[in-house]
């Protein structure tokens, strides 16, 4: 079968799969532990980011997050222990996107931890993610686990989920994600490493709940929701979960529906091709800016899935309406290049999620592995660095492998070849 | 006296102009009926935009401006006995620079108004300017006045401005808008014409005080706070107005302090040569976006006095932090050209408001009446545009004309010449 007599069912299966994507409308609808919302979750799972790997491929800050996972969870009293009941299996380790959600860096995601649930109300279908663990250095996310690490996702699991959880529910109907992600795109965010708009948008919209909660608890949330600039990278991985799964409902598209990476291996998923994962080696450095003192060779991957905002026209994909990230993306002009870069392989441009800055062109939207194949050209990745020994670093611009998107090309075609049993 | 020998003295002197306008602290203190607070208001006063006129040269929307606040002042009756008190001069009107404040559009200011007071911390120094009317298209600054604009007026006075003046005296210290005014430009915003990110900032900044209202106050004051995207071009205004004057502290500066028209002429102030307005014809429109149906023969300028905010390095000097504005000012493309020429005009850039897209450069401030001479380039402007008959029917980008600058270029050498009794 040549590409040619591909052509035409692809790109009719692919304008489907575009279709799914734009017309989705993630509403944040509550938040609530892992356990009671997340399918085939149980207490004894830690769940972390990248195609799933058997545990004792788990290296550095990663391992250590998920070894601080099992301690968090008081499935273990020490880390022999976690590291024991994880050798024999009796901890399980798995990854976010098989249970229908997306992690942050390494993703932790353990039973008790709360998470957005986020709802397509075009399909009912969900996504999930966890909540921003907050600014300091030491996070589970970038591979730490000490007391202080431990009294903060307390504190998030005790007190902000609850709170967050009560202000959306009574907003009637819940959030509605989208207009805040349209408009965050014309206020200098890309919704991957620059979230400062949509996080105060944020607030705005549950802003007349809020005022519900006594005025105690009021503060405590807005202090949380408003002290950093990062809140909403959350909410918009959790509404780009449920926006690029609904994609798999297009059979025969080439349309790129995951990208996600370990500590050793970088993977996509495919809308046509399902669950499976198309492997390869970890993105590389395009440009970057780390903390003072610190140098490439401190850099250590310990996953990442936020990877998700990309597949969906977001992020790098976004950069020329992020222009306040130009110090470490290389300068405008190589973001206005990059992002240009993105329409060459992908199948459509946004209706919705705009740059002002070309002339409110839609955002390159739906990565297309015959695209890529054909062009040699790689998706651009913004994401955050964390650092040998853990904590976070510094944040650049990657490239994506070449390998998963060939190697998921060759298998679609060599599907596409095979008569299946209906045809 | 040859140019040559003015150079230097004048050179320190613009530095000393442009080190108050950059050390100024612009901050919200208190939201006053005017009467109260602006210097030698009274309430048989009626404030409105541009270098003063006799009032018989006042036509149409400002005009009918004019009428309107006396009536909303309860001085008359009737239109006809309004404009009887305003013939015998048993109302006057004045200019709102003379009084401390500025106006938007028609800039009408009358006694009873709520007027933002605005204090630079670092020399005790104050701005005013009244509260936004809100969006809809009937307006007492855009030449309207009915019962809808009266009640809406009585809703600020009564209502919001009390409220807002609670909320910002109960934040301690009032809320310091050179922050907002620095984040806006990493928004999206250029202060003038795009004001929605600063708005919402403003809203965050308040928020803490805002909880110590009942939730029924709270509601009020954010439904107005947050209805519209244009709350901050006031409190920016304000704020430049009270930036603008430090400068009149640099004697012998070129520095132009203030630009204003009225529906006849266009004005500017110059640092070295104190209130004396410089007049000229009326700004030329470069690009215009106007509502579907409207032509350019529609446009019925009524004065404004926001153009304070090009003054001090924002507006349409900051327009390459603003591409959201793009479709009416002209593409991406335009607005970084027009950006970067104001760099020619300008003895500085400003260390703290930076544009994201051009490497976080300072925008041009510091509008040099003696380089406005030499290159003939004019100050470009970000304006609202009003339509005969009233309303809002567009916005657009403008040039200021030559004239006022040549004058004042040549007022200024001549006074140079000329030595003074102490010398």
């Amino acid at each position: 079968m040549s590409l040619s007599d591909l052509d035409e069912p692809v790109a009719r299966a692919n304008e489907r799969a575009l279709d799914l994507l734009f017309t989705s409308d993630p509403v944040l609808i509550d938040v609530r532990p892992a356990v009671a919302v997340l399918p085939g979750m149980t207490r004894d799972t830690v769940l972390t980011s990248g195609p799933p790997l058997p545990w004792p491929e788990y290296t550095g800050g990663q391992r250590e997050g998920i070894i601080g996972g099992v301690l968090y969870e008081g499935l273990a009293s020490s880390r022999e222990e976690a590291v024991r009941l994880l050798d024999r299996g009796e901890v399980r380790v798995g990854g976010c996107h098989d249970f229908g959600c997306v992690g942050s860096l390494a993703g932790i995601t353990t039973a008790s931890m709360p998470v957005l649930v986020v709802e397509d109300s075009a399909s009912g279908g969900r996504g999930f993610c966890t909540l921003f663990e907050g600014a300091a250095p030491d996070r589970l996310n970038y591979g730490v686990y000490n007391a202080g690490v431990q009294r903060n996702l307390e504190f998030l699991a005790e007190v902000v989920g609850p709170l967050l959880s009560r202000v959306v529910r009574s907003a009637g109907s819940g959030i509605r994600l989208r207009p805040i992600m349209e408009r965050a795109l014309r206020q200098g965010d890309e919704l991957h490493s620059r979230n400062a708009a949509a996080s105060g948008l944020f607030l705005r919209a549950v802003l007349p709940a809020l005022l519900d909660l006594d005025a105690a608890q009021a503060r405590v949330l807005i202090s949380y929701l408003g002290a950093d600039d990062y809140f909403f990278l959350r909410p918009a991985m959790a509404a780009s979960k449920v926006m690029a799964d609904r994609m798999y409902g297009a059979e025969g598209s080439t349309i790129v529906t995951a990208m996600a990476f370990s500590c050793r291996e970088f993977g996509i998923r495919v809308a046509g091709l399902g669950p499976r994962w198309f492997r390869g080696p970890l993105p590389e450095i395009e440009t970057a800016r780390l903390l003072p003192g610190r140098t490439r060779d401190d850099i250590e991957p310990m996953g990442g899935e936020s990877l998700i905002t990309e597949v969906c026209g977001l992020g790098a994909f976004a950069q020329a309406a992020a222009f306040p990230l130009e110090s470490y993306q290389g300068g405008p002009d190589a973001m206005v290049r990059r992002n240009l870069e993105m329409y060459e392989i992908t199948a459509g441009e946004h209706p919705a999620f705009k740059i002002p800055f070309l002339g409110y062109r839609g955002t390159p939207a739906g990565i297309d592995v015959a695209r890529v194949a054909a062009t040699g050209i790689t998706p651009a990745l913004d994401v955050g660095i964390a650092g040998r020994g853990g904590g976070q670093i510094g944040a650049g611009s990657f490239r994506a492998p070449l390998r998963p998107f060939t190697d998921a090309w060759a298998a679609f075609r060599s599907q596409a070849a095979t008569p299946t049993p209906t045809s």
